[in-house]
């Protein structure tokens, strides 16, 4: 069972606290209340068919999210959250 | 008797609590207040006649919405959401 | 005489709680308070003269509309309420 | 002297009482504050250049009109409102 | 020394309330707090180059214009009023 | 070193009051708060670039402009104020 | 490891507070608090692909920027900030 978002949403899962302490990002002051990194699990329509949008954001990236914003939703035991694309800040390469 | 939703609405139907449980989606923290999945029922013109938005989604397809948006209606003993596509989250597959 | 809905407006006018009964019709929670079921009296030009709006709303249909919206006026003993298409939500067929 | 409105906005001047009572139009409710009901004196150049709006609305027209919107002004012992086409409801005929 | 209004503003002056008496012009109500008439003294290019809104206003206009909007500025001596022509409700004529 | 402004921004400094003075500016009221002249140092691209806007505003002009907007800084010793064309509202000639 | 950011986003890093003293650079009032100084890290693909934003900001610039905008992050140990261009108030040359 797989979650498809609609329009320019991505579905995005938070990256365990111990894999973000290894890869160096660590989120200041408010880092104990909510972290902002997850990965993109699945990219929606409205970004897949878009000429520019669609090379911004693909299924794997590591992504910077605002913290106010997106859905969460547990699906098959995982906790997701859905998200629109101009809410990700940025992608870590 | 049936509801057509007018412009790019659609009228979805909640998912019984059962069978939630049994397709693996539950809603966490605050999924005791108001589930978020339903079925479609219907789909209004303003999606079913665009080329791009109609690809998105169907009757019958299982969707999350945002739980704070559509209204509540009751028809033929049915309890029934009339909600905007844009506040339809994702469909699972 | 008669009302003609400005732009992309029409002109509604509340179903008799009977013939809701009837027709299967109720509205949960807030029915006490104020029924949102009507029938179109008459239809705006700016809605007339759109290709794609004309097909959605024509006078004689059952609407939906949004409990909040439009404004009423009391005609020749009747109550009317005039109301923006965009806040009618569906058609009852 | 004549008030000559600006852009898409039409002056109207408040039909009396008695003339409302004869022809049938009365405000339910919150009648007895504020009537709707006016007659229009003046259409903006922003309507009579448009080839739409131009047919929605001339001088002589009986309207409602929202009642938080216009501005009043009183003109050789006329009292006015310059109100926003946007702002008329319907007109009556 | 004179003041060259912005984009599509225009510098007007307070009409003396001799002349607003003499003319007809009052009005009602807020009338002692504000008056709302007033000259046109320079319109910025905004609008004089725009074929429509050219032939809406010009210096020497007698305009009616909504009290909470402009800023108030005082150039040798004289006091004036910066205000957006979409706040310049009608023309006297 | 110089402040080159983004968009449609200017970089403005304030007019001595002893110059204001002078010229006859004064502003009443609020006068003694924060005064709204001042000189235009630097002009954004945004405007340069735009065949209409680049003939409103230049380099060494006197300008008022909307005191609640814009951003002070402080660049070797002279402070400065950001703001967007938009919120100045005219030249002085 | 590096940021790159969406859209129409830059990601910039505080300037250390002596090299500002150097440079000149103080805000007033409001200075002790949070300085508004920074360097360009990374540019969006919004801005290199647009022909005329691409012009107004590169990595390296010195930057002026709005201190209510933005999201910090630290990535790597080093604490930057992800900002709309529209928030960039002018470069520093």
């Amino acid at each position: 069972m797989s979650v498809k978002p609609l329009g320019e949403r991505v579905v995005i899962k938070m990256v365990e606290a111990e894999e973000k302490t290894k890869s160096g990002i660590v989120l200041p002051g408010t880092a104990k209340e909510k972290p902002q990194v997850a990965e993109v699990i699945a990219v929606g329509s409205g970004i897949t068919s878009d000429e520019k949008k669609k090379d911004e954001i693909k299924v794997g990236d590591k992504v910077i999210f605002s913290k106010f914003a997106g859905t969460e939703v547990k699906v098959d035991g995982e906790e997701l959250i859905i998200i629109k694309l101009a809410d990700v800040l940025a992608v870590i390469e």
